[in-house]
C-alpha cells in the first residue's frame, strides 16, 4: 500500500490493524477510540457507520467485535478514497463496504428498517459562518454543513429495525439538542456516558446509546475520565487503547 | 415553639437557624441541601418553591442569599402547618409566605410571568401503583400522584418571567423527560451539574438551572461527589453543609 504525499501510516495498537491519515484533513481523535470501543455488536448483525471519515471507527470495532456486516458512508470524495484504502489495507472488504454519500440520502442506498444498529460521530458544531476556502476536509468533518443532528436521528431512526440500536458519540452541550428531537421520533435515549477530562472537569464529551421505538428509560453509566491527576492516562482509558 | 408527638429539633448549623421535622412524615436529606446551595437570588428577586415540604429549602436558601420575598407552595396542610411553624421559628415570617395549595393551581395566587426564580425538588418517582393507605405524606412527596414533572415545568414556566430562572433537583434518569418538555415549553436548561455517590459511581442527582424563553445553550457544570473513597464527605459537600 504506497502513501501518497501528506499522508503517514499508523499502528492501531490491536489486532494488527493499521490506519493511513492525512494531517493535512484531520487525524482520529480520543472520540473515535471511544465510540468503537462503546458500540456492540453481536455475530448476526448488520451496522451503518454515519460520516465514517477514513473509516478509523469501524476498523476498531471490528477488532472488538463479531458482526455479520458494516456499511460506513462518508460523503467527501477523497476521504470515502482514503477509506476504502483503508478498508483494503486491512484485508476488511468483506466485512466493512465504504459508500460514497451525503448521510441525506442514505435511504438511497439502504433500505428502511433494515439495519441491527447504527453508530455515527457527527459533526460537533452548529451550523452557522461561511464554510472557509482552505482546509474544506477538516471543516466538513466538524461542522453542521448540510446534515444538522436532527438529520443525524432521522436517519439513523429510518434506517433501524424497531429496537435497533444507535450509538452516538456528541458534545454534551447538545444534549437538549438530542434528547428533545429524539423522544419526538421515538429514538429513546437508554444509556448515557459522561466522559471527563479529569474527576475535577466538567464532562466535554458525551456517549449515547439508544433505541429505537423502544421503551422510555435512561440509565447512566459510570463516568469516564481520561487523565489522572498527574495527567497520565487513567487505566480505564488505557484499556480502551489497548496500552495495558 | 412546642414540639408536638414524634417531631424533633434540628440545628441547621448556618446563621443558627433550626428546622421542626417529624421523622413519621419525612426528614430532610442531602437534596434540600444540594437544591438550595444552586439557587441563585439576588437582592431585589421574588422567588417561588414548588412543594416545600417542611420549607428546608427557602430557611436554607434565605441563609446564603438576600432576596426580596419567597412563596413556598405545599399542597398537603398538615405539612404545610409544619412548614409555617418552622417560618415563625426562625423569624422568616416577612420574608417566607407559606401558601398551602396544589401546585398545579398556583396561578391561583401567584400571578403569570411574575417571578424573577422558581425552584423546585419535585417528586422522584413516576405515577403507577395504588396510594398506600400508611405513610401518605411521605408517599405524596415521593411520587407523581396529582402533578407529574412535565406540570411542574409547565407551571415554572407560567408564573417566570421572560428570562426568569427555574433551579430544580431531580434524578438524571428523568433527563429527557425533562429535557424533551421544557425545550418543547421554551424553559431553556443552560446549567446541568451531576451529582454522583463518588468519581467511581453513576450520578444519582441532577441540578438543572433552566432560562425561561431565553437562548439556546446547555453549560456542565464541575460534578459533584459526596463522598471520598474513604467513605468521608468530600470537601465540596463539607462546605455545602457548613461544616468546614
Amino acid at each position: 500500500m504506497k502513501l501518497k504525499e501528506n499522508e503517514r501510516l499508523d499502528d492501531l495498537q490491536i489486532a494488527g490493524l493499521h490506519l493511513i491519515q492525512n494531517p493535512e484533513w484531520f487525524c482520529f481523535g480520543i472520540d473515535a477510540v471511544l465510540l468503537s470501543d462503546f458500540v456492540q455488536l453481536e455475530k448476526q448483525e448488520t451496522a451503518v457507520d454515519l460520516g465514517t471519515g477514513n473509516a478509523v471507527v469501524p476498523i476498531l470495532v471490528s477488532a472488538k467485535n463479531e458482526f455479520n456486516h458494516i456499511t460506513a458512508a462518508e460523503v467527501q470524495p477523497e476521504i470515502a478514497a482514503l477509506a476504502k484504502r483503508n478498508i483494503s489495507l486491512n484485508n476488511l472488504g468483506e466485512k466493512i463496504k465504504i459508500l460514497e454519500t451525503d448521510v441525506l440520502d442514505i435511504t438511497q442506498h439502504i433500505p428502511r428498517s433494515s439495519a441491527d444498529v447504527v453508530f455515527s460521530n457527527p459533526p460537533y458544531f452548529k451550523k452557522g459562518g461561511a464554510i472557509p476556502s482552505s482546509n474544506n476536509q477538516k471543516f466538513i468533518a466538524r461542522h453542521e454543513t448540510t446534515a444538522e443532528i436532527s438529520d443525524f436521528l432521522d436517519i439513523s431512526s429510518s434506517i433501524l429495525k424497531p429496537g435497533g440500536r444507535l450509538y452516538m458519540i456528541h458534545r454534551p452541550d447538545r444534549l437538549v439538542d438530542i434528547f428533545y428531537h429524539a423522544r419526538k421520533i421515538g429514538l429513546e435515549p437508554k444509556l448515557l456516558q459522561m466522559v471527563h477530562p479529569n474527576t475535577k472537569a466538567p464532562a466535554n464529551i458525551a456517549l449515547i446509546k439508544f433505541s429505537n421505538q423502544r421503551g422510555r428509560e435512561l440509565k447512566l453509566a459510570e463516568p469516564l475520565y481520561v487523565y489522572n491527576s498527574d495527567g497520565s492516562y487513567t487505566n480505564k482509558i488505557k484499556s480502551i487503547y489497548n496500552l495495558d
